[in-house]
């Protein structure tokens, strides 16, 4: 029950990020709705195409469908005042990546996969969704250049294998590595903190 | 038998479509092949993908793979003059997009999803060889941005399930649900019927 | 043995390719390290998903895995100095993609496929890592305007069908498909062959 709040009010802080950020790009109404569902499952459906769960997750879980459906519309009717909701929303956007991550994590585990392919699991759940956004608006997308947002979930996925093994009760670890996920994230925005862009001029090597 | 013969119409519209993009972005043939194909079935590979049909419908039947590599090698070949047939394309493109979205639902309704995904999938199948292609191309996808095409498919995929109580024989409702497609694609071009563009101006919510 | 040294070439190939394209675009250090993976089993993982082997084949060899964090993390370390291995990288690329291309037919026929359907797969195994990361760097993949790559790859799987029923012992046959992959494209790069590109002026048919 618990989780389930906390992964609705991640798929809402997904689904009105993508909304708003089509809508910037001027796109019609039918737009702003693919959008804003690829910005809200499309982490996940790249998982689980990948691990070969079928139907992906929400195809088989209409509440998702409902709340991607509602938030675009809330979004779309409200842009002109959601300025007011941006604490809101980034709070929810980050609560969103450190639940993803965990889900992403577990269903990895439960494919019998590899910790580091988990990881990767946890990570893709989290941020691809974003870089699906911005490839349909033809962005490059945000997360490789400037943010700490992958680096959270690579950091919280780490933190899981770590404390595994002193552990009987998930539970507690997950709430432990949403809350690492969540620190870091909210430490990197407060503290304007970065990974280095590197750069390397292009001398057409391939 | 007709049914087949309208859907190979579509895949050719399809792919000449793609091949003709390619061309105006300066491809080589190669390119102008991929994006042709990629145009023609990448919708319903990604259905397919989605739902778990494996391997993807395109790579069990031989004869779209024929036909996308002969469409794709015409439009080459006739490249300076199939400005003449450019309202013959249009009506294979709309009878395509019909065809699609009724192969989409049938698909959905067989993996046993519910109506909401179904009409989702139909629509996925008729626009997201589309979306591809553009993003191929470096574009934002033109049918998040300027026309009524998706919103035909969606219209198309409620009206069945509106009246799927009401008919025993599934054929006729076909017909009628691509009827409804088509329709609302035409009037819509022939009027200049557009989906008002949403804007919120960037101010970095997210 | 021989086969898998020649794989880890080819990967390490890759995934330097990718770190490269992802640090003169100015990514920070997870955005180079998505594009190295991406470039080196994009189109592996394509080719898995469409055909149904899943979980994909990198999630279950963590040699690729290892391999490809080593090779980002070399290019990062040593991109200043990286131009000085221009020629044993182009080496390595081109033993790449012959040897993908192979994998990807043999995939192809154990599943059952097409021997058309079969090259593609070939052929999508040896380049989609490319598009892949082309598409995630905001470019328009640069197989599609420029160079013989993907055309290499289809004469090698053309060469495969051709000599089949010729060879009992298929091994042999993989050797003969990789040197007219490689040979191929050295000649072409080295009398700068390319594909004439194809030009249609956009009168917006569709």
């Amino acid at each position: 029950m618990f989780f389930q709040v906390i992964d609705i009010l991640g798929t809402i802080a997904f689904a009105i990020s993508g909304a708003l950020v089509a809508m910037n790009k001027r796109m019609d109404p039918f737009g702003v709705l693919i959008i804003a569902f690829v910005t809200a499952v499309g982490g996940g459906t790249l998982r689980d195409v990948m691990i070969g769960i079928e139907p992906v997750s929400w195809m088989r879980n209409m509440t998702f469908v409902y709340v991607i459906i509602s938030s675009a519309f809330f979004a779309v009717l409200f842009r002109k005042r959601i300025n007011y909701l941006r604490k809101s929303l980034f709070l929810f956007d980050t609560i969103g990546i450190s639940l993803y991550t965990v889900v992403g994590i577990e269903t990895g585990l439960i494919a019998g996969l590899h910790p580091l392919i988990c990881i990767a699991m946890g990570t893709m759940t989290a941020c691809f969704g974003g870089v699906l956004r911005d490839i349909l608006c033809n962005e490059i997308p945000v997360i490789f250049r400037k943010e700490i947002y992958a680096t959270a979930c690579i950091l919280g996925g780490i933190t899981y294998f770590l404390l595994l093994q002193f552990f009987e009760d998930r539970n507690i670890l997950f709430v432990i590595v949403g809350l690492v996920v969540m620190t870091v994230r909210l430490i990197a925005v407060r503290y304007k903190i970065s990974l280095p862009t590197l750069y390397k001029k292009d001398e057409g090597i391939l």
